[in-house]
């Protein structure tokens, strides 16, 4: 009952004086506020943006066609969205290239297998490669074999992700994607893994893997959860199975793609800004709706939201849809690069990257004392979302990490993620799997946060740090 | 209420005297039945024959090699569940081949598109070719367009299947996989649609079409769910969509393979047979779990715990592996056509083919008066298992169709196919898809009904219809 009456009060319109921030922000800000939540509510566009982006570019991997289509499209979105300023920041990369990838049972029981090659692996060398498989029911598993064990193998970690709203399942599982190196050490001329995912369909998840400097490169590719099923099925029977694989895939040369970048010009402080974003990038496989389209668009129908109300906000909202976050956060760092020197002027940043579920949490980095208030002043606006306001939890998302680690304050949005690991990183992520009233809650859920966030004065706690660690 | 008691009820042990069928059955044909359904409640195998044949066989469409080993595997496990008789009767068709198959949008938005070539559809002839698409939103749109409108074009229909627990919805969509020569005569030089399915996968439905006599063949391709989004969602904004297709598919020599027969013979009357089955071929995307290594297992262990009891049914009861149901329902004709003349011996039949989902529902064909009793005490005994007596409706399973249009009586066990057109014909038609419990109610109620009509000397209506309607 107390919960419910507290959601009722939190459902009614905030008027202008009923909370009064620490640092004082201007008598309509809250105003303003409410009018961001509700008009996201009624309509927000953002499935439009999605729709747009997945029909019209489709899959955009980093250092593909679609690459250089997806930053034509971004900066034509942004100028089209009311912004005061769009412009592009260049990033440059090693482009990563998929050919055909083929895999199958030849003994006992011959079959098909899907599967599908991880980002930054080599092939099987323009020829198939055939050989038995070893499974290994977790990473330690594998790590716990003798060197040259494996020798002349195919070695198979086959552990399961499990599903959580939080995604933490995830976490708990991708350490398997990385483990070609540690495979090869033990004399593996492959290494295959069980889908990081938690769906039961014939589509593999792919995502990035890296080689250990001075190891022997061997391919790694992910089979799908029911290949993995049928793989270990067969192996539970005793006898010796033997794969092929024929995977073409490689590096291929540099390219330059760019974060694309559109501004709400702040009146009073604009070198001080609130930066949202996603990642315009994609993987292969699918359109990538909800990875990232969904938090491209999100982010910028927020942003397009306040620079279409009456006044601009107090401080700059910088909305930054970053280049090539699937092979290694790559935009993310570039920004953090190029923005070294303006770490404190970065007064707190958000990434939307964990689909198009709805926002269950808010929470904030640790900000000064006098700030409080600030933040309590956020998650009473975005309570009627029905948003729980959760202080000491969650994180910074993947692309604004970088200039977290340089001392940037954060905001988490936790988006319902107890789907999302079905779709990620396959050709699955499609524009169905987006639920237009999930986005609409989403963006109001940003505009709320990023105007009231630049509309006040107040001190996140951003600081430089003395130089992160972290690739660059 | 009263619902609810009647369920209570019939939940109770039939007790051998309870209930006296008209036509006598032996006082322990009851309490045997009951006996039937509590051992398969608790725990068929049926499950483990499922998982049998897709992990060892896998993919076995008719005429691959997959076809033979599955002929092979049933051959083994039949001469393994008891039975008195093990036999194959050959069945020959065409064979039909799927080599490679890839579409792609060329413009104005150029992305991968994923479909699959429909059984018995000609390829694109060993070069790509590349036609602007027209969309119809229904079949009949289809058959309203001009004579010449779609010269040089490819025909899309778009229609969407419906999800209905009765899987109704099929029925309703599927006349548009075979609606390739339509298109052809209004001059397209390919045939699209949308799968036909339920889901929202990137995997495409495949199943059987033919071609009109005297029409000129065009290739047949069904879209995934969202790829039919996205074309349609592309068509929608009314610029000109280029596509290009390479199929290579096409009909290839002749092949035998053999309908697989098991039988726990009759002790009184051992050529009358109650017919109980399944399919043993599969498309090649899946490993046939649901369609339809469920319907063989579900089959074949109802007949092994019949054959496992202290003694035979007063009948014989025939378990048959069909041939190539999926190309035409060949082993069906094949069946009938070598038991044209023993009609009237096979008393009552029924196939389980719509997947691996609970039974809800029963039924039989009509049947004379004095055999009211009788199937009233099946549907009684059935009761218990969730399923209810539906008299008046319900049909006969495909393979067994050609002998009811001979004249033989069918009885409908309707299984709950809500999610089996989320799967069926795709590589999503996986082993992970079946549950086991629901897989040994299904083996209770055909061990049940198989028993019940085998045991009783009833006249459930079979009789030589004049020469039957029908390919053969």
């Amino acid at each position: 009952m107390k919960h419910a009456l507290l959601a009722c009060l939190l459902a009614l319109p905030l008027a202008a004086n009923a909370i009064q921030p620490v640092t004082a922000a201007p008598d309509d800000s809250l105003t303003l506020a409410t009018q961001l939540r509700e008009r996201a509510m009624a309509g927000s566009g953002a499935f439009d943006l999605v729709e747009s982006l997945t029909t019209e570019v489709g899959p955009r991997m980093a250092g593909s066609p679609g690459d250089a289509r997806a930053v034509a499209w971004a900066v034509a979105k942004f100028r089209s969205l009311g912004f005061d300023t769009v412009y592009i920041e260049p990033v440059r990369f090693p482009a990563w290239r998929r050919g055909h990838e083929r895999a199958e049972v030849l003994s006992p029981f011959p079959q098909p297998l899907h599967l599908t090659t991880l980002g930054y692996s080599i092939g099987t060398g323009g020829a198939a490669l055939e050989a038995e498989v070893v499974e290994f029911a977790t990473l330690d598993a594998l790590k716990a074999a003798a060197a040259g064990s494996l020798d002349g193998k195919i070695a198979y970690v086959s552990n399961r992700m499990q599903r959580f709203r939080s995604g933490k399942g995830y976490g708990e599982a991708v350490a398997a994607r990385g483990a070609a190196s540690i495979a090869a050490q033990r004399g593996a001329v492959a290494y295959l893994l069980r889908s990081i995912g938690t769906d039961h369909d014939r589509l593999p998840h792919t995502g990035v893997m890296r080689y250990e400097e001075g190891v022997r490169q061997i391919p790694a590719a992910a089979l799908s959860n029911p290949d993995a099923d049928l793989l270990s099925n067969m192996l539970r029977r005793g006898q010796k199975v033997v794969l092929r694989l024929d995977i073409d895939a490689g590096m291929e040369g540099e390219y330059e793609s760019a974060n694309v970048i559109g501004e709400v010009r702040g009146s009073e402080r604009p070198d001080e800004v609130v930066v949202i974003g996603g990642h315009l990038d994609s993987w292969d496989l699918g359109t990538g709706a909800i990875d990232d389209a969904a938090g491209v668009a999100i982010s910028a129908r927020a942003a397009a939201l306040i620079a279409a109300l009456p006044r601009r906000p107090r401080r700059t909202i910088r909305v930054i849809a970053y280049a090539n976050e699937e092979q290694g956060l790559i935009g993310g760092f570039q920004y953090a690069q190029a923005h070294a020197d303006e770490v404190k002027q970065h007064v707190i940043g958000a990434e939307s990257d964990f689909g198009a579920g709805r926002i269950y949490a808010f929470a904030t980095s640790p900000v000064p004392e006098a700030t409080r208030a600030v933040v309590e002043t956020i998650a009473t606006a975005l309570a009627p979302l029905g948003i729980e306001y959760r202080p000491g939890e969650g994180g910074a998302g993947p692309d604004v990490s970088p200039m977290v680690q340089r001392g940037m304050a954060w905001a988490w949005l936790a988006q319902d993620g107890s789907d999302y690991f079905d779709w990620h990183h396959t050709a699955n992520d499609t524009l169905d799997k987006v639920e237009a009233k999930a986005l609409d809650q989403n963006v109001a859920a940003y505009a709320v946060f990023a105007w009231l966030a630049a509309d006040s004065l107040a001190d996140f706690g951003s600081t430089t740090k003395p130089q992160a660690v972290g690739k660059e």
